[in-house]
């Protein structure tokens, strides 16, 4: 740093790469040196004095003293973020994907080389969560953190409750938009929230955590008439990264995704449209709450460009990086098994309309120790069969699979199982 | 710092300070010295060795780091907080009044004597608030901040709703439950959420602002008929602390405090009990909120031994505070008088049940350049006098001064006015 005066490079120009150059115009200790793209000749919005096509020029230029990647995905951006590092650059990232994946090796590189690595951008956009954790909440013992992450499953939930549209007209809706790609299998499937809430967890609970691990499951299967009898019982369907402890101060963590029925009266269930939001329960806090835009240009850029910023005044006085910025890499957790854990669960059941099918189930699950909050016949279609909707108490994850088994068996089809909070 | 081991004196030993002490016993690098206390021989939840009754003598030990004051009040508060500063130590203050009115002063020394002074436990208690808008948020420039921020006049108008009780029982049962003191004015006459917007207001805006110029208005006025009315106009009524430039990227502006007819659908009106909210809006990050539990042992010690790890953390590297943390002193705010500020008003009149007198109504507020949304007769009182509700379009506070002066020479008494947003 010369003068004053921070060099970065950018890889990546595409909405949020765009959103990190116009909102820094307004700081003049940040210098833009180069920035990649994909495509050189790509007619854009704003104008790069010195663009490039080639990534590792930047991470090996010399000038350069922080590399901000904001192209997503993991090739070619591991191996260039691991030239970067090597050449003692800073990194500021807001890739999810190549963070949850492969975190632990570029956190290990930056110790090494004595360079910071900052994400705030990777996980809910706009909203400040990662730097309180680490900052202003350090103090605390995490039992849980919990969220709607993705804004683009949130946006198709909402328009399908709202205007009673299917699954695939809503996600046609959200691809006009703009708020889901053509290929939307990121998103809807859940992978998106899952590498939000791998990088939540790891910096929540202090370990690495294995993505593989992480029950996974997205929104492709919900129905309306899922959300419409949902609705009925006093619930909203939402698609959440949960990850907790399986008991408190037990070190085994429980960490999934899915879709979830929570109840209408509670904070998160009035969280709609693309925004995101994040709940953090420990102690000595308590329960905090933090809401607002997930993605897009702007709040996406606030976050890079604090970030930017926080390497900006700490190396302005210092000329190095304090080593309280970096993240420590730790042993690895203890994730439980989804079978292991206890969950109230609504079942959506397609049974032959005949008389003691509600018999029928109600054995299956008492055999296989589910207690039943509910038990209700909601219609019958018109091949005779009938909608049954089924709500249980806390129950293991197992004994629900096992009944979802037997009840096959029986013809009784188990059309959707969704958990209950 | 010797060995790697923070010492910190902690000035008050009431709720904060006890709830610091116990978070504290987790960790070891941070050593309580001694603990400033009213009165040496009150029972206490918790042991301390070092105990002394005079502040500063904390202020004055050359083995002492950092100073926690938990205690609140200006006096002696600022004093011993100066000696501290003097005698190069760092300060963590829970001290909004302080802070809101002598924070020029304790900056300005600080930032002579090299030291740094944190107070995340000053604005919304456990809430991660001060550090983002300084850190993560640093990029943006910010057009408001408006919170529910004192828990205490939140859970009074909670129960006046929920319950249908009046102001005076409320309080009661808030003093019964430990959430108001003896004498409440500091809360119910907004004294404390004031000081708190003004916090708020500095750090967002980056000016001194001056607390004689907010304009304060408490609850005390509210009646269950104010609550009832609104309820069934489709809003609730809470207290807020609100400080917005008068429009965009205008260095004007306008900082109040009072309580606030909010749509039923926001979801600031669904914060309730002594929870608190703080929303901010700015660009490029758009809306965001945090809402969180606001005061109580617990949270606020959260934030105290967030805001003591920070600098255990700095000065353990460079044994010196970088000046990134200092707050900058700069120029005064233009706050705009609320006689020219524009709002919609909700006004409750107690008029003579005689014919033509919502003309009247209505023929004053046009010539004071009103424009009516709705007027509303809610019924007959026994002294054969009416309610009448009137719901103002935007409008500017002098006309509606006038208005009421108006209407009050013409034997229709102003009962109430509460702001819209």
């Amino acid at each position: 740093m010369k003068n004053n005066v921070l060099k970065i490079g950018i890889i990546g120009l595409g909405v949020v790469g765009t959103g990190v150059v116009k909102t820094l115009s307004s700081f003049n200790n940040i210098k833009i040196q180069t920035v990649a793209v994909r495509n050189l000749n790509k007619k854009r919005e704003i104008e790069i004095k010195n663009l490039t096509d080639d990534p590792f020029e930047i991470a090996n230029d010399p000038e350069i003293d922080v590399v901000v990647e904001v192209a997503g995905g993991v090739n070619p951006c591991l191996e260039v973020l691991k030239t970067a590092i090597k050449n003692k650059k800073h990194i500021v990232t807001a890739n999810k994907e190549l963070l949850a994946k492969h975190g632990d090796e570029i956190f290990s590189l930056a110790n090494e080389n004595n360079v910071t690595v900052l994400y705030e951008a990777a996980v809910a956009g706009g909203i400040p969560i990662i730097g309180p954790i680490k900052t202003t909440l350090r103090g605390n013992k995490f039992n849980k953190v919990m969220g709607i992450l993705n804004g683009t499953t949130n946006y198709i939930l909402t328009k399908m409750e709202q205007e009673g549209l299917s699954y695939e007209e809503c996600l046609r809706q959200a691809q006009k938009l703009g708020y889901a790609e053509a290929d939307p299998t990121n998103d809807v499937e859940g992978f998106d929230t899952m590498y939000k809430i791998a990088i939540l967890s790891n910096i929540v609970f202090h370990k690495k955590i294995d993505c593989s691990k992480i029950y996974r499951e997205g929104i492709t299967h919900i129905t309306i008439s899922d959300i419409a009898c949902a609705n009925e019982l006093g619930y909203k369907i939402k698609l959440l990264g949960i990850a907790q402890r399986i008991n408190d101060n037990d070190e085994r963590l429980d960490i999934r995704v899915h879709p979830v029925l929570v109840n209408e009266n509670s904070t998160i269930s009035k969280i709609n449209d693309a925004i995101n939001t994040v709940l953090l329960e420990g102690h000595p806090v308590g329960k905090i709450m933090f809401t607002g835009p997930g993605a897009g240009e702007s709040p996406t850029a606030s976050s890079v460009v604090g970030d930017i910023l926080a390497i900006a005044s700490e190396i302005s006085y210092t000329d190095t990086i304090l080593p309280s910025q970096r993240v420590n890499v730790s042993e690895n957790a203890i994730q439980e098994d989804i079978l292991n854990t206890a969950n109230s669960y609504f079942m959506s059941l397609d049974a032959p309309n005949t008389r003691g099918v509600i018999g029928i189930i109600g054995s299956i699950c008492a055999v296989n120790n589910i207690n039943l909050q509910s038990i209700i016949q909601k219609g019958i279609k018109k091949d005779n069969t009938a909608l049954i909707v089924v709500i249980t108490e806390k129950t293991l994850e197992q004994d629900i699979q096992n009944a979802k088994k037997e009840l096959e068996a029986q013809n009784i089809n188990v059309e959707n199982i969704i958990r209950v909070i």
